[in-house]
């Protein structure tokens, strides 16, 4: 198998970003194979904020395939890794490391084994498409190990199979998903609409909601609206192709009022399906229909949309705003309704890009308590507020896709041993 | 125009149940005449728990047309009012009373005045179709008052114009709405699918729900549903209409757990069109939610519907239980949930028949302290507890429909004087 000694270990480092969907996938046409009822679209946000690392590692000693997410192994036995894990072996390649001695043919990657580290730069338990980015990254730098010689669709269709969304996050900037007609998923392929650089300005804010609420998971939800949802297939078939073809116009076209309303609309088209499922699936909460209103409330007074909302399988929100400004207006408004508790330091409640904060004007928590209520509130009662309600904000932006990491000094994986570090 | 002296008054007074529809009633094809896109489906509730009461007297030497609710002066110039005035006046009769000398004619009634006073006997606020019974004691009172010789299929239609939902008051039991097919809405009226005698084992609990959020009225959340929900004409033309012959079988044959289904399912679409609407509408909040969980899991640890759930436009829950042993089950349920904040009665937190509580063995505050958790929750920890979420429940039945009162002393305005009591 390998060439010299048999003390040698290679690895490899990977970033890949969460993505957040503006055209909801939701529902499968295929179980196993994770096909989709219609396309979607979604916005790749910056790693920097948001994103999985990985390291993989290969030694001839390892005698077993393993996994450690956060810092905690966890079985690798699951048929969604299993399934990204074998296509990834087909198509391994030969690889030779001359500065080591190592040498490693195709046929040798089907016996060797693979230890595996991922963590995610956000809390893993806040519901923010944590497996999208996992399940990609582990495509993107298992292939990459492997010198797989694939492009980023081939890949973005094996991610799919570990996790529907995880094949949005193999590009940067606007993606797409489209749900192909082809039994086997041969087609069902993400691809970049455009690049996070060509809009830019867009800002996104992430409100990390508190629940008390156990959520269904996505893949029992969305396989429970699949069998008991009447309005389901109405809005794959006959809504969602529109939405797709103005959404890939209105980021073509930048038309931030059209981009809003789209992925407004669909979100809640996406939260009504679940309703409509038997038993009904509720993710968003009290919290998140507040969030949502102090939007339109504000959409509305200024007569064209000045930010979106998107909300997934929880009730955290992700607001788009169009640019810095708006953003800085956007969380005045949100620090406004939704104050940090109280003893709480502003710099751990709002994270990520804290710039944003600073340019709204908000230095310290005595600013937020100064803030006046927004023009449109009509009702100035100190009922509009609500500490607690909301962990945390992130600051982010539109972000690039997978990276190799090729500083050592970031693999999770020790070259020497190959277990965590 | 009258005979002999003009100090007479001449009164009559009614009472009206209110009613919930089964299979909703969401969207207007016409606006002016209050025609619906859908059939619907109601059960109509007791009316000693949950009526309008009305009185209308004519004088002759009233200048105006006025009216009272629940003791304080309204305007009746709105335009439902003053539609079905207007329709009562055309259908109108020649009114004799020998023993008070009164005669009037058919001709009269275009010049004569009217006082009205009408009261519900449970809160206004609590949003329980209060306009629904209101409307329709209005129209069936003028009616009675005026001699009106036309059926309660011309009354319903006549209401309808009033609050298109207050037709469905018109009958006890189970009533149907069709929407008909005449633009003029001739066509467009309540029919009676069975009596509250057909199927008298049914008991109905309605949580009245604690709620800070101001509702969108349900003529312009409706309003904006039709245009703008993508998912509301292919609900009411492709999934309405099958469930409206199924439910109206449930009921032939006394089905509950097809009656469940069906009323659950429905409920839960209606919510889902609101959230599909832009800006969406949200009627049910966390408290709501937690009432359909509660009933969801309770009817799936059973393998069959133990009982059903239904929300108007608002945070309120309508539970009904096939009989009285389920509604001590789910009355049971309800209050480990939801039990009354500290300090509080059991007797004015469960109003309505109490003989439910009683057989449920709950006589007292120590007796819902010491309810366990019922035994399809897994989670026994007190975070499943709710104190103040519910403000009160309702334990009714269905009813009958409605009456004229002849006990003068039940009168709401003073037969002297005209004004209220």
């Amino acid at each position: 198998m390998a060439s010299g000694t048999e003390s040698w270990i290679l690895m490899a480092t990977g970033r890949t970003p969460t993505n957040i969907a503006v055209i909801k996938y939701w529902g499968k046409r295929d179980e196993a194979l994770i096909l989709p009822v219609n396309d979607s679209i979604s916005v790749t946000l910056d790693p920097d904020h948001l994103s999985a690392t990985t390291t993989v590692a290969v030694c001839p000693t390892f005698d077993r395939d393993r996994m450690w997410l956060n810092g905690k192994e966890i079985p690798l036995s699951g048929d969604r890794f299993q399934s990204c894990l074998r296509e990834i072996r087909k198509l391994a390649d030969d690889v030779e490391d001359e500065k080591k001695g190592i040498r490693i043919r195709k046929d040798d990657w089907q016996k060797l084994h693979v230890h595996i580290a991922s963590y995610n730069n956000f809390p893993t338990a806040a519901g923010l498409a944590s497996s999208a980015a996992g399940l990609a990254c582990f495509v993107f730098t298992l292939a990459n190990l492997m010198n797989v010689k694939e492009d980023c669709g081939k890949l973005s269709s094996i991610a799919r199979q570990g996790s529907g969304s995880a094949c949005r996050s193999m590009y940067g900037g606007f993606v797409k998903w489209t749900m192909g007609k082809d039994a086997c998923g041969s087609d069902s392929i993400a691809v970049q609409l455009a690049s996070e650089s060509y809009w830019n300005d867009l800002v996104i804010i992430i409100a990390v909601v508190s629940s008390k609420q156990k959520e269904t998971s996505s893949t029992t939800g969305m396989r429970d609206s699949v069998e008991t949802s009447p309005l389901l297939q109405h809005r794959a078939q006959t809504v969602v192709p529109g939405r797709i073809l103005q959404m890939e116009e209105a980021i073509r076209s930048r038309d931030f009022a059209s981009f809003a309303r789209l992925t407004c609309a669909d979100s809640n088209q996406f939260h009504a399906v679940c309703l409509d499922t038997s038993p009904p699936i509720f993710y968003m909460n009290d919290t998140s229909h507040r969030i949502i209103s102090l939007v339109e409330r504000w959409n509305r007074s200024e007569g064209t949309p000045q930010a979106a909302y998107t909300f997934d399988a929880g009730p955290n929100a992700v607001l788009i705003a169009p640019n810095r400004k708006s953003a800085g207006l956007l969380l005045q408004r949100l620090l406004f309704c939704f104050p940090p508790p109280a003893d709480n330091e502003l710099s751990s409640y709002v994270m990520g890009d804290k710039s944003i904060l600073h340019e709204a004007g908000l230095q310290s928590m005595k600013d937020v308590e100064a803030l006046p209520p927004p023009p449109e509130s009509k009702d100035k009662s100190p009922s509009q507020k609500f500490p607690g309600e909301v962990s945390y904000f992130i600051c982010t932006r539109l972000g690039r896709g997978p990276r190799v990491l090729t500083d050592e000094s970031l693999a999770l994986l020790s070259p020497t041993t190959g277990l965590p570090k």
